[in-house]
């Protein structure tokens, strides 16, 4: 099979790169996320072979070392590892379909963003044409790529992952296998970025409030990173409440939280603040309530989510 | 006024305490957060005098050396400066609108949680008393009274909070004048907590996703503190854009975050999570596209709250 697809692969090669010349690894897409990706290759050392659908993205990379192959059967054919990093699943389906045959053998790592369904047929459909599958999470943005403390989720055969963990640790120094599944890294990355949003939500809204008192995002910044620090502790706290089943407050209790979550209610409405935010915290905390679990902490409030999901 | 006072106080003290006895500080309200006020000021070697509406709640304290008032009129003059920490702002009234006289030439410190509104209404009746008055929000609970990280918020004349500055940081290692106007503290404390909850609304939500595959809180914990560490820093940055009115993105722009937090709705709603949070993301995403900030970074989101509060 491998002799075809090169014999494929070298078809209209141009000389500067393609199957032909042997690289270590390929990087499909060359949009912010995947320029990042092949620059750290080639900062690590690795002979990288880069693509990209509309031409023009590759010189920086060229001029680097990286091989630009004129194809995307060269490119898949020019490594035994292709990485691709591209909008969306549905892109990445379009764009390999028609080369499927040349992934067998070698392994395919999908650091596009997807859901965990999409994540799993997209394994199937690797597995289906032979080739070793890796479904990755980046969780972080371009600039932090290769960078020590740069997490990147992995999901599919550990065995895998373990082999290839050094060249994939030059993407993002702490590369983490969550599980054989491989739809958890998708997972895992939503339900953080939801956790970023979350967070980033309820920051504006603070913001917002204080505000209209004329205090500066800037002003407001120190208070606010040193009180989530605070929460980030109690969170702490919180998963081993979880995990045991044990809810007794040894903090706030969720009664007296019902109080100051109506200010804050109010405070938003009296301010003309969207009221969206605490007023769903309020249902929380009310309808923890009304279940008689007011001398409970906050942790008890993950019951409302696995509740929904029972 | 003050030996008038005196006089009411020292009627049916128990020789235990009451205004016979001068000290430097009254608590009033030995709740949790009441009695960890009175033992940090204790510990901090200030003459204390306690007193509580319910009985049988101040012997911890005066094995500790505290006196304990007979009756408010006794324990509001036994000190010049009276700090209370009860349930609501409507039961400080209750408790002290019948001994108002006696607080005149004092300073009231009012640490119970209120709105902004209420700090200003009690800062107007304590001047119309002749007392001093800071309006306190303590962010912190009652094992972190008196730890040196423990930020304690005052509004209010900042004279009056420098002059008891050394006491009040007994209570708080870093207490904190945000302004001149007695309503700030509520506010800051209500917006930090809606930042709070905000977090832990969506780290439970991220909880409840994970846990479908079988993930612990335990194990999830250390991913989703990482994380939000990195967020942290993100604030930073959207801090300096939000003050500059400069939005464009360096990062992660609007426009590719479109496509995760679909995902997000849609995981939440395969695995049975409950979607309003998510659903509300993807909402302030979509509108801010819709405005044509779609290359801007998450910090745009800002208007979102600004325009409702316009």
């Amino acid at each position: 099979m491998n002799s075809a697809e090169h014999t494929h692969g070298t078809h209209g090669t141009n000389g500067t790169g393609g199957a032909g010349t042997e690289t270590e690894v390929t990087v499909l897409g060359l949009g912010l996320m995947g320029a990042a990706l092949a620059d750290a290759m080639l900062t690590g050392g690795r002979r990288t072979t880069v693509w990209n659908r509309t031409p023009g993205k590759a010189e920086p990379l060229t001029v680097r070392g990286a091989a630009e192959a004129d194809g995307i059967r060269a490119a898949v054919t020019a490594s035994p590892l292709v990485i691709v990093c591209i909008r969306d699943y549905t892109a990445v389906r379009d764009l390999l379909d028609p080369v499927a045959d040349a992934l067998a053998g070698r392994v395919l790592v999908n650091l596009t963003t997807g859901s965990s369904e999409e994540a799993r047929v997209m394994a199937e459909w690797a597995a289906g044409h032979g080739a070793g599958y890796l479904d990755g999470a980046i969780m972080m943005t371009p600039p932090g790529i290769g960078a020590p403390e740069t997490v990147i989720f992995y999901g599919g055969d550990e065995k895998l992952f373990r082999t290839h963990e050094p060249v994939l640790r030059l993407l993002g120094g702490r590369p983490t296998h969550l599980g054989e599944d491989t739809g958890t890294a998708s997972l895992y990355d939503v339900a953080l970025l939801g956790l970023m949003w979350g967070t980033f939500n309820s920051f504006l809204h603070a913001l917002a409030l204080v505000e209209t008192e004329g205090t500066t995002a800037t002003e407001f910044l120190p208070l606010a990173t040193d009180w989530l620090t605070g929460v980030s502790s109690f969170m702490g706290l919180y998963a081993q409440q979880i995990d045991a089943g044990e809810f007794v407050a040894t903090d706030a209790s969720l009664a007296t939280q019902l109080a100051p979550v109506e200010h804050l209610v109010h405070e938003s409405r009296a301010r003309g603040v969207d009221t969206r935010l605490p007023e769903y915290t309020r249902d929380l905390i009310a309808d923890a309530l009304a279940k008689g679990h007011g001398l409970d902490s906050y942790a008890r409030i993950i019951d409302h989510f696995r509740t929904a999901a029972s």
